[in-house]
């Protein structure tokens, strides 16, 4: 079996951690792995599938001989040397939102648009999490039943906001329940201008506000549903709330479809069939969907699926899934994979 | 100026506690105060207002000369004891769900319908607490825009399953920082067969299942909206989810007006004038409701009002307020004033 020369930009950040696991469970066909890193974290040593590596800083000539190159380091850092990986032959699989909307670029969630994977010109964005466990559900959908209307309000975990976040989360949580005080100083957005509690509660902001008082994750949200389900005129509406959780975002979606003699039945059937989801839907046994139960697991849960009791076009579902899987590493994984198996990558 | 006699039922529960200190808190003028409770907890002593109470158990004669009773003691209670206090004379203010949807007994949120309370035979709903927030807010701009549609997900704080569900949060939570095992037993709800995990999770479920799919919280939020703002027709649907949040009820609204013309600053205005609303809303200044922000106030807290990016007539909301209080003792005793108020009971 002919194995491949990958790159691994971030590969000491969550995510790029989570990547290497997901490479090492999927026994991804590697020839040479390469990991690199800002400056900062160069130097430091990584094990993976009992050989130690050591992260090297990531600069334009790192990419020389890669087959695919990934990138979770940023967005000014995929700004900078993703162009750079590309000019040198190497596929780029990008995690950040620097090239999503990019017309030039694919934005790819296997299960819904693989073949998209064949108008890349060196670089594929991969979307952001909260939008690619909805899509992986509403594409089925559109497929059979057409679709004319999303929206959904999000429960996400703080993992999505990275290390500092998940240490926030831990450290004020024992502050509030020893009754000492705290300063939170990372979440809702480290680079934004107040931060807020996240133990015990509940905040209705993540990354910044846009001038029509969406934030960029909900902009996200919109934008890339549209351009990954080929729906320029979808009609997405989303509120993204951010949650006391870890690990796990939690979405309440509300659809409508096109087609008028749409059943429960008919939708958990199609669902349990479909790529990548795990239906988990008998109110009777009280099961559902939750994100303590999606941690470690690759699959998009879905569950509560009800019609609307106004509109026989109206379906309500809870979505969950591991942000940090299905919603960042497993899915760019899964392109990886994409590309080697539609022979774009050879 | 005249006092009134007033018995409580629950003295001792987490929402009769509540009750009493917003009695204390408004002065409400009471001659004799009579503090009921299930046999269990007869005989427990209680501070109001510097002077030592004995709870006793309440009997159907405890309600004997009383004006008003405030029930918050479940709802077989409610069933045994309610008819019993009104047959002798008292109005009943019922924190249950026994009569709410009982076409005979009006469901009153003194910012929407006082009037109803003209209606009263003896007994008086308190709504849910997840409906009395969200009515406040809507019944402003049904009033002045009209409005078709309602599409609501909750973020629910456990305080409203009882004493017993803060404590599983607080020593689960713990048992989870320290590493420890742990075994859920009450949420997400007591008398249901499966218990999950709260702290740092999410919960789909508020209450047992319905024959349709929807919780009977949901279906409480959707039954009880109708009733309350007369608009049987109206499209109302919602998700319910059970949050690590102590106190705060927080929701995501989509509504739809029936004006083509209203603005975000339209809505904003309108609010800001409302009875019982406080405006957040200022995105460029991060400000918005969170629950951690609105424990221990009386008000509903409105904020990251959008135009829906689709449709004109749409827009989105996030309400958060206090459960314990504008959703159970502050709307009951705010219910006894305006009975005094309109001369209901004199």
């Amino acid at each position: 079996m002919k194995g491949f020369n990958i790159a691994l930009v971030g590969a000491t950040g969550a995510v790029g951690q989570q990547m290497l696991k997901t490479l090492e469970e999927r026994d991804f066909p590697i020839k040479e792995l390469t990991l690199l890193s800002s400056e900062r974290s160069a130097g430091t040593k990584v094990i993976f599938k009992d050989n130690e590596y050591t992260v090297q800083k990531a600069e334009p000539d790192s990419f020389n001989g890669v087959d695919i190159a990934l990138f979770s380091a940023g967005g000014s850092v995929s700004k900078l040397l993703a162009p750079e990986a590309a000019k040198r032959g190497a596929i780029v699989v990008d995690n950040t939102s620097a090239f999503r909307m990019d017309p030039e670029v694919p934005l790819v969630v296997p299960e819904v648009n693989e073949q998209d994977l064949f108008n890349q010109k060196g670089i594929i964005a991969n979307p952001n999490c909260s939008t690619i466990q909805m899509v992986v559900t509403l594409e089925p959908i559109r497929k059979k039943y057409g679709l004319s209307k999303v929206i959904v309000s999000t429960y996400q975990a703080v993992s999505g906001a990275g290390a500092a976040a998940i240490d926030e989360l831990h450290t004020q949580t024992q502050a509030i329940l020893n009754g000492d005080d705290f300063t939170p100083s990372v979440l809702p957005v480290k680079g934004d201008e107040k931060h807020y509690q996240i133990a015990f509660n509940a905040i209705p902001q993540i990354d910044k506000f846009e001038d029509n008082g969406f934030t960029f994750e909900e902009m996200k949200m919109i934008n890339e549903t549209k351009k990954i389900m080929h729906m320029p005129n979808l009609s997405v509406a989303a509120t993204c709330v951010r949650l006391p959780v870890v690990t796990g975002h939690s979405e309440s979606v509300y659809i409508e479809v096109e087609d008028e003699n749409v059943t429960v039945q008919d939708i958990r059937n199609l669902l349990e069939e479909a790529p990548g989801i795990t239906l988990q839907d008998k109110p009777e046994e009280q099961l559902y969907p939750m994100p303590a139960h999606s941690v470690g697991l690759n699959d998009v849960f879905v569950g509560r699926i009800r019609q609307d009791l106004d509109n026989k076009k109206g379906f309500h579902l809870w979505i969950v899934s591991d942000n940090l899987l299905k919603g960042a590493a497993w899915n760019s994984v899964q392109i990886a994979e994409t590309l080697t198996k539609l022979g774009i990558v050879k």
